[in-house]
């Protein structure tokens, strides 16, 4: 016999009840109105795409990780995705290639993973981001910052922080200031983004330990590391960082992890995780990139995805409203001028209806709403 | 050589691209706004569930039209959703079993089918729906129909008609009425949907052709049908129908097709079809029907589904908006004062940005917007 209780839905899957659904809705809402507000257009890929397009472009998706199956109509193999910023990328690419720059994009939906992991059991997730297609400079970078920050907030987020990273930091000191052996790139990186000191050594990088000191709150990481920048390789990304930690003012709290590179695997200079009071784990992430094509594009741009789901996990119940119970035999009229003014009503269907049971704050006598 | 154009996305899934995308979201935000303002609670169930949980249920899904795959955790059979009612049903019967009646659920979310057919190449569509649970009377029944032409009126739909049909027809006439051999009433109730008078005599339904001919504008399809009914076996349907045409009054043209069949073979007394001016097929459906499950829940309902995406595609353009421009070195509390009156902002990003290119109708000059 099956335990009809815990069998109900898969494992890293659930239903979102009332008044969490009410308050996904409204978070998803305020969100998209930011976006809107800043002139983010947005758009609505389909769930399911060819495999290819969504594991070739820019994203840091593994192809393991997709729900993949075999398309009866084109026998290609099809994805569903996991990661809405590969198929905006595709987007501006193709739809959009025509489009004036910057074109701002912005989206929201759900995205599904085949399997979960230990840190995050959950297969599926809410996505909203913003993409700014055809500029990665210093103002994109800020605006992407202040948008996500503002974003969150009305999504609810409270003490919201923001840690800083050099994607491509190893790439540019390599080049000249701190030479290594383009076979050492990627390992020095590696240990780096791990913070091991003892590999980094080992794998020739010595010249880069102090990177991994040069961490901690925004002021003081990015004066330990204008003092290892001696040659000045870093200065205009230094400079970069400021303007943006200027335009961000006190709004966040600012971190700086110049060698982090989990998750910005295909970021170019900037990139940035987003994280409020109260949730375990990142919000988002952002930062500049590419958008390239197999047809031969490419392209700068900046942009943010955050993962709203935890802050509506966390607001339960804080979406209460009046409610007003409508008797048998009310005026359907008065009725609908009532719901015109903000009012949700709660018609009787029949004699044995009660207002208290069904959550109802107030009850119809004539053209009244009376206080239950 | 791939045509690149073409074979961008699979046939039948496509992009939603301005400003389109917005007259989506635009036009959700106001269905769901109508079902809110009628007490309805919103769920939102996984877009994946159990194959056995989707296919099983009350809803009409075909298991081979269903995106499936074997889930790595479990290794059980997953499947992607072809219908929500199926979820919100599932819902009412275990998480919500205890949750006071009647329990009105609403949602909205995308499905997905496996392959499109010839009428309907789309394989992903918006579902917006609302269910009563646990009642399926007439009050129910009107409710539902008036709720899902206010939704409909709500995303833009106009010169709305709803189609009445009577789902238990021939078992409530073969039970007493107009006798039929158990054997023969599947096959007088394919006959009669399929609107085939030979084969329905062939059938032994010769009985029932009169029927065929009881269709058509509501009062007077009605009266065929009664004076059909000599022996008023269908009496408290008939009676039932008119209370609900009362009830929708002059807000939809009314039609009757008391033997159509297809897409009600799970409703129980009542069903009905809604239709809009300018676009081809059923927007929608709905009726009364039974929650059942495996454990034993029982449970009488009532409810709709609406299919908005063919007014999506029809309004095109129609929500164009006024936007601001943001020179270089604009005042950013200004900027942020105006977005809270409503205004959509674009920031200029560098000294190339040119407002009438990207779409700005304002330019912000000191603290005001003018006109371009």
């Amino acid at each position: 016999m099956q335990d009809m209780t815990h069998d109900l839905l898969p494992e890293g899957l659930s239903d979102r009840l009332p008044p969490l659904a009410a308050e996904a809705m409204r978070v998803t809402r305020a969100m998209n109105d930011v976006l809107a507000g800043h002139g983010y257009d947005p758009v609505q890929p389909p769930m399911v795409e060819f495999e290819r397009s969504l594991a070739s472009r820019m994203a840091g998706t593994e192809r393991r990780r997709m729900v993949r199956f075999v398309d009866p109509a084109s026998l290609r193999t099809l994805a569903l995705r996991t990661d809405m910023t590969v198929q905006v990328g595709r987007i501006a690419a193709t739809g959009l290639k025509d489009a004036p720059r910057p074109l701002r994009l912005s989206y929201a939906g759900q995205v599904l993973l085949l399997k979960g992991d230990g840190l995050e059991p959950e297969r599926e997730r809410l996505q909203v981001g913003a993409e700014i297609v055809g500029n990665d400079t210093v103002a994109a970078a800020s605006e992407s910052v202040v948008v996500a920050i503002e974003a969150l907030k009305a999504a609810g987020a409270t003490d919201i922080s923001v840690d800083f990273t050099l994607p491509d930091l190893v790439d540019t000191l390599a080049a000249e200031a701190l030479p290594l052996p383009t076979a050492a790139i990627p390992t020095v990186r590696r240990e780096l983004d791990a913070k091991d000191a003892g590999s980094l050594v080992a794998a020739g990088g010595a010249a880069y330990l102090p990177l991994l000191y040069a961490t901690g709150p925004f002021d003081s990481a990015i004066a330990k590391l204008a003092a290892i920048d001696a040659s000045e390789a870093l200065a205009t990304r230094l400079e970069g960082l400021k303007q943006i930690a200027a335009r961000i003012g006190d709004s966040a709290r600012l971190t700086l992890d110049p060698t982090e590179r989990h998750g910005f695997e295909y970021q170019s200079w900037f990139g940035f995780t987003i994280y409020a009071a109260g949730v375990r784990g990142a919000l988002g992430r952002g930062g500049t990139y590419r958008i390239t094509s197999e047809g031969g594009h490419d392209e700068a741009a900046t942009g943010f995805s955050l993962y709203p789901d935890p802050l509506i996990a966390r607001s339960a119940g804080s979406a209460s409203k009046d409610r007003l119970f409508l008797p048998l035999g009310h005026d359907a009229a008065v009725a609908a001028r009532l719901r015109m003014i903000g009012w949700h009503t709660v018609a009787a269907l029949d004699e044995s209806d009660d207002a208290a049971k069904l959550g109802c704050t107030h009850v119809l006598h004539g053209a009244e709403p009376h206080k239950l």
